[in-house]
């Protein structure tokens, strides 16, 4: 996000669109808008690539076991309750614990685990479930983040870090529904993925988007 | 969106996404969640397709005529800004105006008239330009609506209202940068787009979606 982008107030949409953004990038400057004898088309083109998910073995789950996948998932939702993601979790202590068993669920059935997810949710339908809550590229990068981070906090077994890591940040990019660039979400595929995102461990909160 | 998904409130996240959401269509159900013994590739896909666009000829400017061009973008924008995307206007008298007269440069040159909006703007960049405000597939529609109503407050011409509005329906889709269903959006091409539309004017306000 631009700087301006991030000072604009609700109500103030037509201004800020023109005069203000000059400084998002742009790449539409190879189509002339001035009219001419004829209808031109503009050419077909897709948002955001999916791209695919290596869903993990159950090797993952025979090697980490049961208690320190559920660790897991709880240190990495107690990293993002606090982290600039947070208000996308709820604050009730009961409703937070009852989010995360679920979520343990679904990454203990997802490794090789028993399949306590299915038989009380049904089929898993990720991206669908987060529609309601607004999850752009950089919201991505934070969940990331959170989770590597979360990954040493409970000593994942070496082994099985490029399996595990390698599915969920293909998966997260599904997760994305505010685009806010044109360009493809960042890749951070193992074992680049903890350089990579070492600059967002310390990085200072988000800029504010406009709210919609 | 669904009705329980409009009443969800801040921080409530991780209860609502699993356990009241079940009225989201869901397309993931050939896809087994538990693990087998080997990794398994769910295939690349992509979320928002960007269909082509006619850019009009001039002939829509020769016929219409920059008074009423300009005419057409101001009733367009007054409806808007009382519409159930009005937030995403400027209440201010001046910024609003200044708007619209951007919007109108914009138009008449993409119709055949002067070149006003290059000169003072540069290249256009429209989905860049929009990504600081939160347009999702029902703000589109709204949008659609409120510029069909427009055409007729404006006495807008028969012979070009296909041209123009196949032109703004299919550009309207790459404004889209807040997903809330896993579908297209829809399509309204002339002639059945006042047809397909007239449910949507006289909807009540939309429900409201989570705060990101």
């Amino acid at each position: 996000m631009s700087g301006s982008a991030s000072a604009c107030t609700e109500g103030e949409g037509l201004l800020v669109m023109g005069a203000q953004d000059r400084n998002f990038a742009c790449s539409n400057s190879g189509h002339l808008l001035a009219a001419g004898k004829r209808v031109r088309w503009k050419d077909a083109a897709s948002d955001l690539d999916f791209p695919p998910v290596p869903f993990p073995s159950d090797r993952v789950f025979a090697v980490a076991g049961e208690p320190r996948l559920r660790a897991l998932v709880l240190r990495h939702h107690e990293r993002l309750r606090e982290s600039s993601v947070g208000h996308l979790f709820a604050r009730d202590p009961i409703r937070f614990a009852a989010g995360v068993e679920r979520v343990a669920d679904f990454i203990v059935e997802a490794t090789g685990g028993p399949t306590r997810y299915t038989l009380l949710n049904g089929p898993s339908c990720m991206r669908t479930q987060h529609f309601p809550f607004t999850i752009d590229e950089q919201a991505r990068d934070v969940w990331l983040t959170q989770m590597l981070l979360a990954l040493d906090d409970v000593g994942f077994p070496d082994e099985i870090r490029r399996e595990f890591w390698n599915w969920v940040e293909a998966m997260s990019i599904r997760m994305i529904n505010r685009r806010t660039m044109r360009a493809q979400p960042n890749r951070y595929p193992w074992p680049e993925a903890p350089i990579k995102l070492r600059p967002l461990m310390t990085a200072s909160p988000r800029p504010v988007m406009c709210p919609r």
